[in-house]
């Protein structure tokens, strides 16, 4: 911790001023998110993005220009505390049947979607911005953009590469270690969940203290995602699926109060990051430096021009794998029932076009040194990325509970918006993990409480795979690492009991 | 958080590292706990302390002196994120009806008793520090000396003074803003508490999900804790009082899952953020630059009898209250039971005297700025404050459960060992709140769980005061501010049936 240069300079007036501001914006945000449930455009993400934006308004005005600096985007801050808590939590909420039933249709959304869309935007954006002469981008800066936009953890290996002279024999080179990327970083997740696990089984936690259990949960998923960061795989990927683990089998070996405390803290602290993550990013895009320098190189129209081009890229290069991939698993399908509707694949495109945070940060990872820009040519990138995520987020945001409403019969309407406006709505981090497969599951993870459109689509069975998954998770793994059925029952210990309190605490 | 310059130098090796190792060291520090729990000298916070000194040793042979910059001592960490859920969940933990029936006596040891231990160090430090000749100290640095030592979070205010020439006028000064400082953080701490009560039942958040009400309780709580530093009032007081409030109102409106989770997910962070420092402080002990500094300068023995004189004045300032305040109390009780027995005396005078992580935070508040000292009197302060911190925490640390076991009845014994090394046991933190007042709810916060001879104390009874409270309170708050029994019953929101799962999830 110290390591992050956290606290110094010691606590002054600012800092503390700086902090108390963003939990009071919190608290704001939760009311009025709260007070807008019902309301049929605005959701929680786009309510605190406004709030952060006139927050940052106000701050500006309050102190021109001063603040900008109090505004830095830090990517530690990002990287190290507020997105492990939104993917664990993914992960940990991830419907685990419905995902293994699923899971050929979603890793091939997964890998090749990404790689698809990467290779789009590239070239795209290769052919394209090169047009507009805004200086000095190398063919790294284009791969760049088709990772950030495409957007996967995965760009986060681009800094192993030497970005200036790229070959295509490079491009093979990051193909490959992409998909090792994807390999590893699964593998380090489910061994780390299966660790947890197993520690708890066999020292029973529960024996003297909830806390204790809740404790070693939440440090040794923290910790696997700072494993992967050390050994430069994705944290992302790592800590999804250790979630997924822990729920599957360290769930179910911890005492009745662990089980319910867990399943919402995690969930509660997710929505605190993605809240905090919202406004965070509404001040930051009135940092008044960048703008700026853009504005005294180029022209108004040039920006504009940019930041159009990759956002029509990001429409075309995902559709460009949402519809092919669907129309390929659908044909795996037998009845009309498993196949992807192509409404469902609307909603599928749909949905992950809202660009987040994990953009902005991926964007000042590689076109800015710890928050600072003063190369114009990268300054502009990183505005039009805010652009991108401002409008996708707020314009696309606000479309789509209308158009969900025009794809789902009128029966699951009231469902569906109600799951829209669910605090840890993934919307904003669809984009966040590689393709589509988790972002489905985040959708999952949502219609835990509410069935959504995609929980209709991962609930298509392909019964083969999962079957033997099962046949195999009985005979070896729940034996070992524990698991539902799989825990001699012990006064206090896990029982069935606490499921309908669970189910009972989550439809409030 | 940008203003705490938290991430900037961008997230680097180092810093993931840092916060890696950390968490590793923390999950050891649980395992080993538990495996110790049965262990008739160890405690959770000796073995965090020894675990982190045995890290800063490796760390330090590892890379000589390059790590000590690593492990620069943190105000900010400290007062910003570690002890304000600490602080908390001590009030939230806290048995309100023994802690309402002893109002008078809590409040009696907690103001005066301060003020007594802090003249009673000052004016000592005055005539038997100053014989050792360390160099210019000020009147100002022996009354900074009482506060560390007394340890009340009230010497924060006394960076108001001018320390330079500080006269008796000013001492009458110091007292009285002491006081009004008790008064207004207190208020404070319950009016934002009785705020968290009112929104939630007049919102009721649970109406759609457990997470907001967690949300909202949790940035609540932290808020007011700001707010008071802002105020230049003293958080911990504020922040303890919330905590009491929200368990007494805002805890009775929010949903059955919301009550296991606040209660568990409270007492996790608490839990968390003690070990992490317990760590912090073993390997901040070891960092080299300011033993260089003082070895350069003094001798060795100067160095312990400055810690030894020290010492002697925390016993012999803490009997100084303990004993005739406890005598004083005793005299307003008729039966023998109600009175406070010599043995319970002994242990209220015992469990306050280690010192911990705050009178380290305080010393380097004081006599360092962010972290580094240059001035050898300064530094001298300092390593004496680490001495009697790690002396008075292992030594007296493991003294504890032997004393204990040798002052209460053989059938209470496994109770009061099992009671000690209770994962958020407040040993640690005694000396953190103002006297004894808080301390003895922290402890009382254990007994939740298991009864302790401090709890045996707070049971005696003073109806008067505690009477009238209770009629104004179901007369007048209740109704307005809910809490239980006053909140209508609504499916899935307050009910009594949590209770049972509450005392059975923690008794485990």
């Amino acid at each position: 911790m110290m390591g992050l240069g956290l606290g110094d300079p010691p606590a002054d007036y600012g800092s503390i001023m700086a902090v108390g501001l963003f939990v009071a914006l919190m608290c704001i945000c939760i009311i009025v998110g709260h007070l807008l449930e019902e309301n049929r455009w605005m959701n929680e993400s786009t309510t605190a993005l406004l709030l952060g934006l006139g927050a940052g308004t106000v701050i500006l005005f309050a102190s021109s220009g001063k603040n900008s600096r109090l505004m830095v985007f830090s990517e530690d801050l990002f990287f190290i505390y507020l997105l492990p808590p939104i993917i664990f939590n993914a992960g940990f909420q991830v419907k685990k049947k419905q995902f293994f039933r699923n899971f050929m249709t979603i890793t091939l959304f997964a890998v090749v979607g990404t790689l698809i869309s990467f290779s789009i935007i590239s070239l795209g954006a290769m052919g394209l911005i090169s047009r507009l002469n805004i200086g000095s981008l190398e063919l790294g800066d284009y791969l760049a953009l088709g990772a950030i936009f495409s957007a996967t953890d995965s760009v986060c290996t681009l800094q192993n590469f030497d970005l200036g002279n790229f070959s295509s024999l490079k491009f093979l080179q990051f193909i490959g270690n992409f998909l090792y990327l994807f390999g590893a970083s699964t593998f380090l997740g489910v061994a780390s969940g299966l660790l947890s696990a197993y520690v708890i089984k066999k020292l029973y936690f529960g024996r003297h203290s909830t806390d204790r259990e809740v404790a070693i949960m939440m440090l040794m998923a923290y910790l696997s995602y700072m494993l992967a960061e050390l050994l430069d795989l994705s944290g992302i990927l790592t800590v999804f699926f250790c979630g997924i683990v822990m729920s599957h089998y360290t769930w179910h070996n911890v005492t009745e109060s662990s089980r319910v405390t867990t399943k919402h803290a995690f969930a509660t602290l997710s929505f605190i990051s993605e809240t905090f993550l919202f406004l965070y990013v509404g001040m930051d895009a009135l940092d008044i430096e960048k703008w700026k320098i853009v504005s005294e190189t180029y022209s108004p129209m040039k920006s504009i021009a940019l930041s159009s081009i990759i956002l029509a890229l990001v429409l075309v290069a995902r559709a460009a794998f949402v519809f092919p991939l669907s129309y390929l698993s659908n044909l795996t399908k037998e009845t009309p029932g498993e196949k992807i509707s192509i409404r469902q694949q609307v909603i599928i495109w749909w949905a992950g076009l809202m660009r987040g945070a994990v953009s902005i940060a991926l964007a000042y990872n590689k076109f800015a040194k710890s928050g600072h820009t003063q190369l114009p040519s990268n300054a502009i990138m990183i505005t039009s990325t805010i652009i991108i995520v401002l409008f996708s987020t707020i314009v696309f945001g606000l479309l789509t509970k209308p158009l969900i409403r025009l794809l789902i019969p009128a029966r699951h309407l009231t469902r569906e918006v109600s799951a829209l406006s669910e605090p840890s709505s993934p919307k904003s981090f669809l984009e966040q993990l590689p393709g589509n497969g988790p972002e489905t599951d985040l959708e999952n993870a949502v219609s835990i409480r509410r069935p959504t459109s995609l929980r209709m689509l991962l609930a298509s069975p392909t019964r083969s795979v999962h079957h033997y998954w099962r046949k195999f998770d009985n005979a070896f793994m729940r034996p070992v690492f524990g698991g539902r059925g799989f825990v001699p029952f012990v006064p206090g210990s896990p029982t069935e009991s606490s499921v309908p309190l669970l189910a009972h605490g989550s439809e409030n």
